[in-house]
């Protein structure tokens, strides 16, 4: 049995991909996630709390309320997979990596050619730089079933 | 007696204003930083140990040997300051504050208004949110001499 | 699944209404607590382990016995709920925070505005500060499930 | 040498008095405390940050920076002692000393008799109670030298 | 639930006793203990691995298989129970209370008062300390279900 | 309930050897072990992530790769079990019971006497030194029942 | 540079003897060790703190403020030596070889053969078992100088 | 500052050509090693603590009184330089690689292609593979001054 968090972009259905994928093979693992519901990520702080004046105070109460179910995620987890995609800074992304790293979990990094140079010390953390979900899958059956 | 890690941006002099300022107010702090030759930074790996085909492998062997000096020096410090700027992707930075965060490291943060939305996760893991270095000096006095 | 310790004061039932609640919600949540009878857990210390001439004594052996449940509860946790009433000094509260901070538990607080300068230390280590039970409950609804 | 952090109320002159006395002893320790300029220990965030429309905010502001000093300084400490005078809710001097304990190091708590129920799990936690400062100086000196 | 390892001599049956009453009680405890077969025990280094000829490696070698069940049984404890008897010099009950101490688990000792003068070190490291099993036995009731 | 991991050569049948002794004592272990397919153990990193030139990174993919497995068996193990046997390097081996003894687990050794004297700073560190799997496995059942 | 902590027996002077010849042979090395004046040790508690009626809180309150030194002591140090003698219970020297041992630090045991037996668990835990301060003086030479 | 200990090999000059080298580069490190008078390291336990009759217990002894040097040197350094040549088998070697690794620490190996790929597994935990020490010194000066 594995405990996988899939850290990185929410806008896509890259997660879903990767459950479907790991169903279908039979793989025994438990799956972890941030909310991936952006606009309700965004603005749970003051959905919950109560509304703020500046945009920083929005941000920070709900990042706080957000980083409860991360870090338990985190912690957690025998491997967290990190997408890097197209769109947005995804600071998050790579903060969780590095947290992931200090706590030694294993790490595997999924991106595209155009973001290598820039991800060098991500990638450098990781025991695996895949190009996409299908070859992040077969590294999760491989661990688990000694099989590809 | 404070140790800081200066983490970030390397093409910008921000650190040498930093730690200038610190020396002005006459603040007993041991300073780190990365290797700020950006050049010789992207290339130490091949130039030490032999020239690689691919830049996949270039720039791992470069980034697992400047993780020696980053790594002493996160795990040695009692504030990492990261400035985020205006120029690359900057992964790395949120990396170090991942890392420094998981081990509860305190974290000073420098950023402009532009990068407050994408930093929230860093922001809120953060004991101070900077504008510029000049803030970060007035804190580091604070902890040090309880004066502004 | 979460691990929920509830810790503070003990003469009232907000204990109670988070779990219901909790419960009406169907989140699949492990609460834990100090022991709620405040006259048996006063006295837990000389009643188990013979009488004390002294206050400081008969509350040493109480405390100390109380703090196994406690140390368990904490160490077990993913987030301590700390609720501080009307009531009492409330220190032990404060202690328990300051216990669970340093082992980077998620930390959710619950008081009035009255109490808002005095906790500021509680509260700068907390993911979130709420206003009551409810608040509380709707945030572990949200990590739970992604809603709210 | 022991290093020794002095936590609890910042409005009398108890610190002084501990570290004139042991300088008095000849006693090599190196004591750290947080910032006791009160006002500006309020105000810090603000001051250097900007200013907040909210309380909640400027505490929150001025307690993440003074954090920094404190995290520091208990973790890098043998002994931390805490104060309970008579004033204020110093529910920041009760979390202190949870931190500390969880970090397991050696606590001397200084309260009068009549704090002594509600101080119970502090106490607890504790190496020694003392009724003042003259008996945690006693202590000091005995753990240093083996003298009273 | 609470897993107690119960630490000690093993020439009596007093943890049959202890196990008896929470039994009856409806206690949901998993306890744990040495192999205390005593002269199995005594012997399992030389049946297993081969004889020896000095009684030093004798003991070194059954010393070192009963320490795998006893690490695992103390760091998988969230109480550590340790009997002193009458017979025997028991510097191995010592050890593991020791052992226990520094990874901060809860010890409840169990001792005549006869032994309490050179007890007093490991007696200060305990959360309590009991004349008999009957009252240790009420010590986990009472952690367990809130009563006595 | 034990958790063993077995460590070492991967060409013979030494694993289910150990595995089959255990199930007919009726031993409720749960074991752990590398990918034994060793040709698949050392084309992993190709095959899933693609081919590469040099030898160094085929085999630094492949050994990343299979480090996540390593990792978690020894992390979540009580005991480790390391064989050598006579043919390779066997480096490896020697790595994961330097990485288990850090870790603090409970290690035992099967080797001839043939290597007694290079392997005498692993002995050191483990709980036995074994000549075959039957010593192993009587460890074992003496560990979790008490018997040989 | 070495730190050794001088566990053990308090009414010989075996310390001086190890510190003695080790200062005879130029060896850089600071020593710690309890406060060895037997009757002070005993009664620093209520001399300090205030009368007891009962010895179990005389001795509490003293043990208490002795494990600051303590603790200090053997988390500082490299190695730690534990000496049995022929006199006392000596169940504090036990207590402090397995918190030693729980945060794996070298201890090297000093006893004569009488006490074989009942040391083996702590023996066993040991890097060396002496026979007197002079054995225990030429390990310290030789790990410091690699000398005999 | 760095702190560097020296794994490996023991019958060549290796270490001296190392820290040679460093002098001349005018580099601020602290090196240690093991003991590398290789007869010594081998007769140490029964030279100091009397002989064995056995090969196994005489390298028992030796190895564990080795260890004390090799634990406190690996524990204090930020970088473990490990060696392998062409002599011998090397277990402990990559036992202690295994150890650094464990605990974290920044790792250098240096070995001839022909142990390649006997090493994937040491090496894929290293942060740089050198093919000899001049290369391991380049990486030293550069972590240490930013230059090559």
């Amino acid at each position: 049995m594995l405990n996988v968090y899939l850290s990185g972009e929410i806008h896509t259905d890259w997660r879903d991909e990767i459950v479907n994928k790991c169903n279908q093979e039979g793989l025994v693992i438990k799956f972890s996630s941030p909310v991936t519901n952006h606009e309700l990520s965004d603005n749970c702080g003051v959905q919950i709390l109560g509304s703020e004046d500046s945009n920083f105070w929005k941000d920070n109460k709900g990042a706080n309320i957000n980083s409860i179910r991360t870090k338990k995620a985190i912690e957690g987890s025998d491997v967290v997979i990190v997408k890097f995609g197209e769109k947005y800074k995804q600071w998050n992304a790579a903060f969780d990596a590095g947290y992931a790293s200090a706590l030694n979990k294993s790490i595997i990094v999924i991106h595209s050619d155009d973001n290598q140079h820039p991800l060098k010390e991500v990638d450098a953390a990781a025991c695996a730089v895949t190009k996409d979900q299908d070859q992040a899958v077969k590294i999760l059956k491989y661990i688990l079933e000694g099989t590809i």
